[in-house]
């Protein structure tokens, strides 16, 4: 499969992403991983004989896009005016069919505008949806949208169900997933009103629905996917994320207070690493974008080699698996309105 | 001050809420503390005799309520028609001026509609709101609201500001507090249409608006108020309780999997406590309920005595230092809508 990678995104880029691509090539070339680099071609090349002895050898290939979408461009600026930023570069690839999917450790709002603009949505998908994958102890568990649309309706929650039940059993290989929405409370009937509209069409809607779940059951693995608007699920995201360099700092505090704890801190510092190391997007690498004619995929933007390996693997699986065919399927079986 | 103390409330009510409540009065007694317990005077004596010796000298005081409001009864059934709970007794008491502040670690959606139809809404408030308190290394941060209106209109959110810092200030002794809006995105233009509508008012408000703050920057101390709608807030505060759990079960997977991480293990023991004390509900023990004529706080269902003890102090100290009086001050500082 042919992965289109913005190369110019990020905020390591070029350098990590042209590495990351390396490493990406070296362990999965000989399953089928193909990799375009899109962006300045003279700084690519550079970068990619930098990187490696032999990448003329790797199964990567550059195509040319001369512009950069910075960090804080407006995203419709990009999506509208940047027609030669990599970012468009990759998703007409993506569109015309000459690779499988993108990725993108840039500016993700401007990398989900300007996929809507050039993929379109799927058939009936009114807005498309972010999802972010937390590795949880338990299993995977998808949390839709974390960003792309923040105000919702109750049929777009409905959507993402479908979106994000689709995803999970494809990519992660999750039987009938468990579909939860988020709520302030577990009972039926708790909620803010878009919550409230959306519970009895998703009860109806066919899916394996399991009812309102609270934040703190989310991160408990009580559903395969969380359902909510973009704001909520941005929240969720970056709550967690807060949370776990506060606690990791106050460990870090804590075991330097004494001599006899930064001495146990020692030996015990390769099974903190270890528990912190699910919780490390490195690890999960990217979020799908949901609900558009095409595969998209945003890391993280702080992103290294490592990160963007890991999203081109997971990018290269969901193309293999049909990932695409199989949202498209399972949002045919939506209930007619 | 006297603290009327729902004493039926809460997951272990009523043993651990009377133990708290004798722990209070011996600790805070001699700084004028007295508690009004409230609920099945019976109940109360017998576990009042069993909790101390000495109950008759502390300054601790029982006012009979024949009904208990279960965690399960909906709030509007708790607060229309359960008038004789120990919730209602007890708010009475506050709104008669026989006590200076009500606490329960019961119902608290109960609690709270109770309380809006007891002692009624401040001047110019049209929701109330709940706070809660997050005790950051770099101090603590007020979320509100946490769970009262699930959905606000932007003047609410103002509403919550003004009163948010102004619990800061009085409470916690905070100058001038930072205020935020949760947002999912820092720059200005970003959030739902809520946080867009509400922007520009605490841009004008005269308060201390350090305009928007995603969930990562709430966790790490950018502002002392953030303001939200009820549900997220309530995702905010939830997501953070599951990450705790999360990770310090993931740490502790990881120390017991080798012998010498557990010896370790053993010794850091210490450490690892003291680290995730500041993130323990029990030592900073209740939420205020912001925007009624009265103080009232409610404290985690779980709550034990330690708990119930910190909570009697925090109520304690905000009568003492008036907060209901700068509360209302500094509402009347609102420019003229």
């Amino acid at each position: 499969m042919r992965i289109a990678l913005d190369a110019m995104g990020g905020d390591h880029a070029p350098g990590e992403i042209v590495r990351g691509a390396v490493l990406a090539a070296r362990r999965h070339g000989a399953d089928g991983l193909h990799v375009i680099l899109v962006g300045q071609e003279a700084v690519l090349e550079r970068e990619l004989q930098a990187a490696s002895d032999d990448a003329s050898e790797l199964p990567i290939t550059v195509v040319h896009a001369p512009d950069v979408v910075a960090m804080d461009t407006h995203a419709a600026h990009a999506a509208r005016r940047q027609r030669q930023s990599s970012v468009h570069v990759g998703l007409r690839l993506v569109r015309d069919g000459e690779a499988d999917a993108f990725l993108s450790a840039g500016n993700s709002g401007a990398t989900m505008a300007t996929a809507v603009l050039t993929l379109r949505p799927l058939p009936g998908v009114d807005r498309p949806a972010a999802g972010a994958v937390f590795p949880l102890p338990s299993g995977p568990t998808l949390i839709v949208d974390v960003g792309t649309t923040a105000d919702c309706q109750p049929r777009h929650l409905v959507d993402f169900a479908y979106l994000g039940a689709a995803y999970m059993e494809i990519v992660h290989g999750v039987q009938r997933p468990r579909v939860g929405l988020l709520s302030n409370g577990e009972e039926a009937g708790k909620g803010n009103r878009l919550v409230q509209e959306t519970y009895p069409l998703l009860a109806a809607s066919g899916l394996h629905f399991v009812g309102n779940v609270e934040g703190r059951q989310a991160t408990a693995g009580a559903a395969d996917v969380v359902v909510c608007d973009g704001f909520a699920g941005n929240v969720v995201l970056k709550v967690a994320e807060g949370m776990v360099t506060l606690i990791f700092d106050l460990i870090r505090g804590a075991v330097r207070s004494r001599l006899h704890y930064k001495l146990a801190g020692l030996i015990l510092r390769p099974a903190l690493r270890r528990a912190a190391q699910p919780l490390d997007y490195r690890e999960h690498g990217s979020a799908p974008l949901l609900g558009v004619r095409g595969l998209v995929f945003i890391a993280h933007g702080r992103s290294d080699a490592t990160a963007i390996a890991s999203g081109l693997r997971s990018a290269h699986a969901a193309a293999q698996r049909g990932l695409l065919y199989h949202l498209t399927t399972q949002l045919a079986t939506r209930p007619a309105p």
